[in-house]
């Protein structure tokens, strides 16, 4: 479906896409822009993508790279009718020239990137041709948080970026996808397990505020579901379906049940978390800020979705067969 | 030797400081600014600096937090002499007034902060008396790095930091302390250990590259010597003690000696270690990431510290008794 941009130019649209008049595009599926496609989540929007038959793009700063993954990741892309355009977000040229060959700019790039966005805003700015801008988020509601540092900081960049967007008046969506699985279930946040624990389990906080996992597939074929829905203009998009929603305690239960097996559990009291925080260096104080926000704040649970700012993902789109957090704890009975 | 700010307005310096004749000051110990004095290494900094007679000044949100770990840090602050001024990155006046104060600023903010120090920057050329600026940097040279992404990125925003400052003409200090000691010695890398493995360990890569393992406090005690150094003047300040310095199988063979026991050694490959930073979501990926640039590049250690551009601390301050990685796992032994 696409070109990959050889010889070291960018790549251009396909000349029969070009010929398609500007109304009948604008009406069928809209052209998708992913920066940060190669990322963590980045990968599986750009392959929801394609799959959903959106004319795909993706930024990439080199289209030839040396390291094998990398090649490999980008040729599965081309394979799927990916066109590859050469750019980053410090090359405004490139990062301009791709957001006008399409209507949605989904970035996905790394928390350290999240400021940088303001490129992209400034890019989309000057463009004048963006339908709606997905910008990276796919954690917590930045704007419904009760973290302390380093994660708050962290957060307070992504709000910092939805302000941004609001001021310059552009459409826009925001994932908030809670826990991607491979975040946690995969050891249940046990450190040096690859697995759930079958003995003990350490439960961070009193085991009752409720998270929500979601796998990574998901999440990606929910964002770009979003794209061309007038439901998700200017709003935010929750993927909380209730099937993946479990507190510390009900998820170590429904654990037991698959292994028949009572695990001892050891709860780890917010104090000795915050005592932890405080004392761990970067990045690992991170990682327990985030798990005090969720686990022991409830911040992906502990308000009420309304109509006003946001919606929620499994009610909007019923027909998507999401994997549940039952199914996915079977690949490690 | 400081008061606290109380009553919520900014604390004032002491009137005996401000009867001092100007040249005085100059030519004793400069005033010291620490912002981001109560994070993870900024503590150290901050006591170190009231430790070695500097009149010390910490930039901090609330001078009267309710979280208590926070509040007794604050008061340990105080009672060591150190005046607590309100503000913070956000409020550009709280900044210059606290700027205007002192003679050099230490900034130790966050990870997620870096490029918030542009503030920092403004303010001090606002200013215009400050001697010496030491960014937040407190890690690997960020401009001799071989990263991949996301440590890549993470460290870039601290060479975008370094970039604006010299653009400014800022006088200014890089402390680069390679590896926090408690970063990597009380488990060697080892997910879910408390202390070094007994039977067998995981080393990443070859295990050959060196790196370096600095106590917390020894890092803050070099820092405060360089402040009035004219030697670590636009200098990048390395803490490389030759006794600090392993290569990942040569410290396990430190601790095999120790505990008079041979380990397994399981090693994982590069390709393997680049796969797990694939797939891993953040911010897991970025201590991979690190791992990778320090065990497998040796980014600590794979370049000579030359003359024009850094210095050595242990050569600088040979009278500075830091703690050898030797005798900092003899608390495991």
């Amino acid at each position: 479906m696409g070109v990959l941009g050889g010889g070291g130019s960018i790549g251009s649209i396909r000349e029969k896409e070009k010929q398609r008049p500007a109304r009948e595009r604008m009406e069928g599926q809209s052209r998708v822009l992913v920066i940060g496609g190669t990322g963590y989540i980045g990968k599986f929007i750009v392959k929801a993508s394609a799959a959903s038959g959106h004319p795909t793009f993706a930024l990439v700063r080199d289209t030839s790279p040396s390291d094998p993954a990398k090649s490999q990741l980008l040729h599965s892309f081309t394979s799927s009718g990916v066109t590859l355009l050469r750019g980053s977000l410090e090359d405004h040229e490139s990062l301009l020239g791709a957001i006008k060959q399409v209507d949605v700019v989904i970035s996905a790039v790394g928390n350290a990137q999240i400021l940088q966005q303001s490129n992209i805003i400034a890019a989309i700015k000057e463009a004048g041709n963006i339908k709606r801008f997905f910008p990276s988020e796919f954690g917590n509601d930045v704007d419904r948080q009760h973290a302390v540092e380093p994660a708050k900081s962290t957060f307070a960049l992504k709000a910092q970026i939805r302000r941004a967007i609001e001021a310059e008046g552009i459409p826009h969506t925001y994932v908030c996808c809670s826990f991607f699985a491979a975040y946690f279930l995969p050891n249940m946040s046990q450190p040096g397990l690859t697995s759930p624990p079958r003995d003990k389990i350490v439960i961070l906080g009193d085991g009752n505020p409720k998270a929500v996992f979601n796998k990574e597939d998901d999440i990606a074929t929910y964002t770009i579901k979003a794209v061309d829905d007038p439901r998700t203009l200017n709003k935010v998009l929750y993927v909380k379906p209730p099937a993946n929603t479990y507190s510390f305690n009900e998820l170590t239960s429904l654990w037991e049940k698959k292994i028949g097996k009572t695990l001892q559990r050891i709860y780890v009291p917010e104090d000795q978390m915050l005592k932890n925080i405080e004392e761990l260096p970067f990045p690992m104080n991170i990682v327990v800020a985030i798990a005090h926000s969720v686990f022991v704040k409830g911040d992906q649970t502990n308000f009420e979705i309304e109509e006003s700012f946001g919606v929620e993902a499994s009610e909007l789109y019923p027909d998507v067969k999401y994997t549940t957090v039952e199914q996915y704890l079977d690949q490690f009975v």
